[in-house]
């Protein structure tokens, strides 16, 4: 038999999700759960690839600034439009993660959701992180591809829940989590339609939609899934209203947090860090029947390849 | 063998759809769609289920309201608020969908997604059509039925894109017509996340979130599904903006309008239906290469037994 999860340890962690996935999948069992309502939903920056020391979309924002030209005043007064102008890399990371992200969706008002994707494509295809010296895209983490896959298998349909832009996510979830871009929710700026001599385009406009943070979160999974996931994953506190909207409905359930307490390998931080902290997480994952994995111990490698 | 789509004519609307089917999905062909982007959207009221004299959640919202109380005094001096609660049908249908739907999505404000779903499912177990004397619910149209299976067993993962209310509509997609709720896009109001003793729910707020009709569809098609449909299918000009969206995309694609030209099995109108008139469609089906589906001419049957 090949062994299932191969990136993670055979913790206490490894064999509750095992657990969890052979229970509700047991026909006749107490805590069976019939394929349709087998809903997962994961968020992506810090649970399914590296968010330190900032997302990965501030910095396409970061590149993207040398290119645009930005002339909305009530944009260039705002702290991190200035920070990500100036590269200040520091400066962005006592900020929030709303405050770093809301120019960072609308710089790019003006282009069709089409060229914005495609800038991203082509941006991932050559963009590295600056302290791992990695493509931004192959930092995503094994274990949770795995996870992923596994929970497919299963009869899950699995979904990513982020506060990133959405298109932006949809330009990889597929190739890279095996996710199609109608099983992505996330961040968004209003748009609109336009059509002309037998083209038409939906256009970004510089308003935001949603910021798919904290409480949005359950709120855009009712938006777009209409159902209450049975298991969610994430990594921090923007996470904690997803997971214990899992946690509270009928049945069984498995909510999980992501701790980066792997310096060796990632990167160790939590509490302190300001543009999405772990705190009330750490603090009540007992209380809230959240389970916390250790990147360090529950995984045995952290990157593919 | 068995025959395809039984339920519709062998005429020139049939021959095209089997003859668009097998393009896209001939390995190898020209016309060739790979089976992720085999997007199929349709729209629900007129479309896939009855919508005259009025749509179903109008009359949905006609009997609630003799159980609601309803004090938002904006909400109160709404014509198509006071037509509601006179049950005044006549005036009703001089007024726009989005007038009558307008206080039709407020008026279970303060309501959980939950609670609002179950008030949906239990009424639809009994309401009757005024007309036709059958369910509500029994008055889905079998032609309709049969051509989204056949789409599915061809690959093609399809959506229902409404101007109807999302939650009411996912209420009965699944058993209906086999379209699970992740897979319906509709109107929405904005809501908000509540947790309180271990227990948690998505509250509806009075507020519009989106009216999904005419150039919002292919906004929220964006939005919800994150790629272009190659096949479309609509009834009025509330439509029109999705079929054309879908149709001036690359490669093969196909859009449909089903036209109520059949008084004696169902009803016969189009251009003068205020709530959802059908005329700049029928006036440019040809410019935007639009294919007609004539209820009288192209279907042998229009409602399950």
């Amino acid at each position: 038999m090949t062994e299932v999860l191969p990136s993670w340890n055979n913790t206490a962690t490894k064999a509750a999700i095992v657990d969890f996935v052979t229970r509700v999948t047991h026909v006749g069992g107490s805590d069976y759960v019939a394929p349709p309502e087998r809903i997962a939903t994961f968020d992506n920056d810090g649970t399914l690839w590296c968010e330190f020391p900032l997302q990965v979309q501030v910095f396409f924002t970061l590149d993207e600034l040398k290119r645009l030209t930005v002339t909305a005043p009530a944009l260039l007064a705002k702290p991190a439009f200035k920070a990500l102008l100036a590269g200040d890399l520091k400066t962005l990371m006592t900020l929030s993660k709303r405050e770093i992200f809301e120019p960072a969706f609308a710089v790019h008002a003006g282009m069709t959701v089409d060229e914005f994707k495609a800038t991203v494509g082509h941006w991932l295809q050559q963009a590295k992180h600056p302290k791992l010296g990695r493509l931004f895209a192959s930092n995503t983490y094994q274990p949770q591809v795995e996870l992923l896959q596994y929970l497919r298998d299963n009869g899950f349909k699995t979904f990513i829940v982020t506060g990133g832009g959405i298109e932006f996510v949809r330009e990889v979830s597929e190739q890279l989590y095996g996710i199609p871009p109608e099983q992505v929710v996330g961040s968004s700026t209003k748009a609109k339609f336009e059509i002309a001599d037998g083209q038409s385009a939906i256009r970004k406009m510089p308003d935001l939609g949603s910021f798919d943070d904290r409480d949005e979160k359950p709120v855009n999974i009712d938006l777009h899934i209409g159902r209450r996931p049975i298991f969610a994953f994430g990594n921090s506190d923007g996470d904690l209203a997803m997971l214990r909207y899992t946690l509270t409905g009928p049945g069984a359930r498995m909510g999980l947090l992501l701790h980066h307490d792997d310096a060796e390998h990632e990167f160790a931080y939590d509490r302190d860090f300001k543009p999405s902290p772990f705190k009330d997480g750490l603090d009540h994952a007992d209380e809230y029947g959240i389970r916390i994995v250790s990147m360090k111990n529950d995984w045995n490698r952290v990157f593919p390849d």
